[in-house]
């Protein structure tokens, strides 16, 4: 049930969208879907776009690292079929990058249009764990 | 793109799953997914069940919750053409209860067996809002 680190890269590296949770200064946390792609080192980078609409890129959830950089992606699997239900979760530091870097051109066809992506959060992994049922 | 409250609420409603983002008294936060039904108040109560595989029902949420109320329920709904994304955010805060309650009965089959669910942790929100494409 225990999924070992490779496999937990694996399903990260397939899964197209999880789940940031930040801390955030008053109401203890928060929580955003995210898109995201998977680095070397391993990294997991998590753009800041100007694609999907918001009313500004200056969101919550770099408010929230800049006070306390410590985060968690979940990646998770549901199904009605609970035999079926899986996730992987990573405990991280951040850090926002202005640069942009290849593996999210790669991945999502919206980004490949220059000047979609504003700024880059950085997860640095230190601690890997996943389920599967 | 804002999702009033009564549109907040249809999409829980409908909803079979979402992400808990817990206070962690060391790594800041932390994130499982669950399943949950809403009740009336509105509440939403998340069962700790004996179905999914684990191996204890002394789950790191309750220990969490336990330190601190201020929780976080996600759900979303992510697509490849992101002008279907969505997501509701119920802040809250969470007690846990020793009793079952009716609405998680009638949402999962599973749960129809007597003694599948151990506790419900049920969340009064604080705060909801939303986002649509």
């Amino acid at each position: 049930m225990r999924l070992n680190a490779d496999e937990c890269l694996v399903r990260l590296q397939r899964a197209e969208h999880g789940v940031l949770a930040t801390v955030h200064p008053e109401r203890g946390v928060d929580a955003v879907p995210v898109v995201f792609a998977l680095a070397i080192g391993p990294r997991i980078l998590v753009p800041i776009d100007t694609v999907k609409q918001k009313t500004t890129t200056r969101l919550q959830r770099l408010v929230n690292l800049e006070h306390d950089d410590r985060c968690v992606l979940l990646v998770d699997e549901y199904s009605r079929d609970w035999s079926a239900l899986w996730w992987v979760r990573v405990h991280a530091t951040a850090a926002v990058l202005d640069a942009t870097l290849a593996p999210l051109f790669e991945r999502y066809d919206a980004y490949r249009e220059p000047g979609t992506i504003a700024a880059i959060i950085e997860l640095t992994p230190t601690l890997i764990t996943g389920w599967s049922a």
